[in-house]
């Protein structure tokens, strides 16, 4: 049993979970939530309040916080008494933020792959060169760190140990990730520009045939027919949770299909080929020395401002192949939310809503104690079950297509 | 008579003029170069003695200044005894080295229209701005002050005038530039990205009716079946030589068509609605103010660095219609120029090369009295001939069609 959370951030993705957990405080205690600017943590539990979000009356405080430096956040954690951190800033600050923890005891969860800022795609498995090493840590200190637990990675993974569950043997496992909303602008990212096309300008890794395989970005793309939007082309692309599912279904092909326009591929091609998306500085002809990419992230829309104007429906999916009693089954599991709807109950759109909402739900669980498991785990690791049934009822329900028609997934 | 020739700038159209004026050292007298980098006028002066370009055995020295203190450039000018300044650095310093010009009485000549680094696109005629306003103290002082006599504007004013000559009446003049060259990277411009942009990021202001017309960039285009290279789509487009042909004919729509592919329209207008072409600072997010084009600049490659591997031609035209005893004529007049060619002459492409030689043409005719005029002109003001006949000599032959079929043109 753990109580009162801090919350590490405040762009799209804190401002869903500072709702989220406040809908859920009755179950969460106190609420805290630290940004480097202050002002952008108190405007989002401005925006809580003004939504009347708190399930009871309770505390919510917004703090400043330089989560680069470790005993900073350790000294907030101890003086808010927050057991429970999530932590949805850049993921620059995974390392320094988890360290944090392991020195209080809080648990932690993110929901996505630390990242060194000067480096864009390291070696694979990508978990392995910062987070695994701390697993030994984790484990001394008992300190639950549930690594990856928005919705992909996240949901994504939970439901291919779902998936997994189902059969003897899991052989593929495809993750797609579609947004067929629009956001009426000539060119936005969902969400923080440099953490989006960083994603993108590396190598695509795959794990296919028992090894990583390399491919350049919009080399292999695919068109999927899908439940709710329809036939979208998705490309294979580089993500957090293909490098834990590999080490976990080393058996299985396992791959990751993000679904693009073909403006955004025309806007991303012309940037990359000229340079603009280097984490490299340049210098201008007047001396001054300046990374690219913090500059297009400079003149790009806000992904915050994205969310009033925001219409359609995302759509996430697995699609897990495997044997079960000697025969190939298959099985897809997905959720669609919709960014009207996302933005009327939390003030965002549906990409952040997605990513917010469960990293809340795995607090829940942990807090009750059934996810609190006293070491580092990547969300496959852990129950499906209890979390699947909670995501059914706080907003992001789980819906499974197999032999038997397409129906909600519960236990 | 004036003697010694003191360039400015040290650029691919400096490379140019160094080597020509090297090549009529016997007509110019000693020759300076000058550039906020010394090492890079001595990188030119190097490449002249490489190609033995030097007429006959003379000086040629490299200097530092900063062109934005005139009194620095007055000073240079006084000490190097040069009678004739060939002003071919940025179009931010057009005013400071006229000013040093009008100081010492030498002759000035520059290739491109005075700017402000902060203003794009200022309100028409564009010469009113900054040049004209020094007309006065040209005068006053007797100095010549030859406004843009590169080949665009320059060349295509004095065919302007060449071709007026030859009617009674001008009604039309329309000015058209291809690039048909290919200098084999993703994306690259042939001189300053910087200048280039801003030349298309503003209103395209044309002189139609007897009044300025106002039109968005690549919103009127045009096929031209052309000499040498054929049918190309150009664009209707802002620049300097429609804004003194305007003033001088009147009468005459003027109008100016920029040659475009579909690759570079579409990186353009990619990096334009991003604002990655803003000449206004923006803040990235760890607060550095940076102009997102000086970003773009330092991310392409820089054009001195494309003439080695550059192919194909290059074709400038002008269109002029008029009447001539009662009856409609048109003549074109024309001149293509080969990039390799260019290349092993002098160690540029062809466009670099086509901006260069005109300068030096000036220069000669300023040096032999022919063009000393002692107050302030555009090119089109000047006699056409002498001009026209040197180009004939030194590199840029021009080519007329009419009634008559297609020639060289000469007096």
């Amino acid at each position: 049993m753990k109580r009162n959370v801090l919350i590490i951030g405040a762009g799209g993705v804190a401002q869903v979970v500072a709702h989220k957990c406040a809908q859920s405080n009755d179950r969460l205690g106190d609420l805290h939530i630290a940004s480097r600017t202050v002002a952008k943590a108190e405007a989002i539990i401005a925006s809580v309040h003004e939504k009347q979000a708190m399930k009871v009356a309770g505390v919510f405080q917004a703090h400043a916080v330089d989560a680069m430096d470790s005993a900073a956040v350790a000294a907030l954690i101890r003086r808010t008494g927050c057991q429970i951190v999530i932590n949805v800033g850049s993921p620059f600050v995974n390392m320094t933020v988890l360290d944090a923890c392991i020195e209080t005891g809080a648990a932690y969860m993110d929901t996505a792959i630390h990242e060194d800022p000067a480096k864009i795609c390291e070696t694979p498995p990508w978990y392995g060169n910062y987070e695994w090493k701390k697993r030994d840590a984790c484990k001394e200190a008992g300190v639950t760190a549930i690594l990856g637990i928005g919705f992909d990675p996240g949901v994504v993974n939970v439901w291919a140990r779902a998936a997994a569950d189902m059969m003897d043997r899991v052989t593929g496992i495809d993750i797609v990730d579609i947004n067929a909303g629009s956001h009426g602008k000539y060119f936005a990212t969902n969400f923080d520009p440099e953490i989006n096309f960083r994603e993108f300008t590396g190598t695509v890794y795959s794990w296919q045939g028992g090894a990583w395989q390399e491919n350049r970005m919009f080399e292999v793309g695919r068109e999927w027919d899908l439940p709710v939007v329809g036939k979208q082309k998705a490309y294979m692309s580089g993500h957090d949770e293909v490098h834990s599912l590999a080490a976990n279904y080393p058996d299985a092909d396992v791959r990751f299909w993000m679904g693009f326009g073909d403006h955004y591929i025309n806007v991303f091609t012309v940037l990359k080929n000229l340079g603009l998306l280097s984490e490299q500085p340049v210098k201008t002809a007047e001396g001054l020395e300046v990374v690219p990419l913090k500059v297009v992230k400079a003149v790009l829309p806000d992904p915050s401002t994205l969310a009033p104007g925001y219409t359609g429906k995302t759509l996430i999916a697995d699609f897990v192949k495997g044997e079960k009693d000697g025969k190939p089954v298959e099985v897809m599991i997905y959720n669609s939310a919709d960014h009207k709807e996302a933005f009327l109950e939390v003030g965002s759109q549906g990409i952040s809503y997605t990513a917010g909402v469960p990293p809340v739900a795995a607090a829940i669980l942990v807090a009750e104690g059934t996810w609190d498991v006293g070491t580092m785990v990547n969300a496959e690791e852990l129950d499906p079950k209890p979390f699947i049934n909670l995501l059914n009822e706080i907003g992001l329900p789980s819906r499974i297509i197999d032999g038997q028609g397409d129906r909600l997934l519960s236990y």
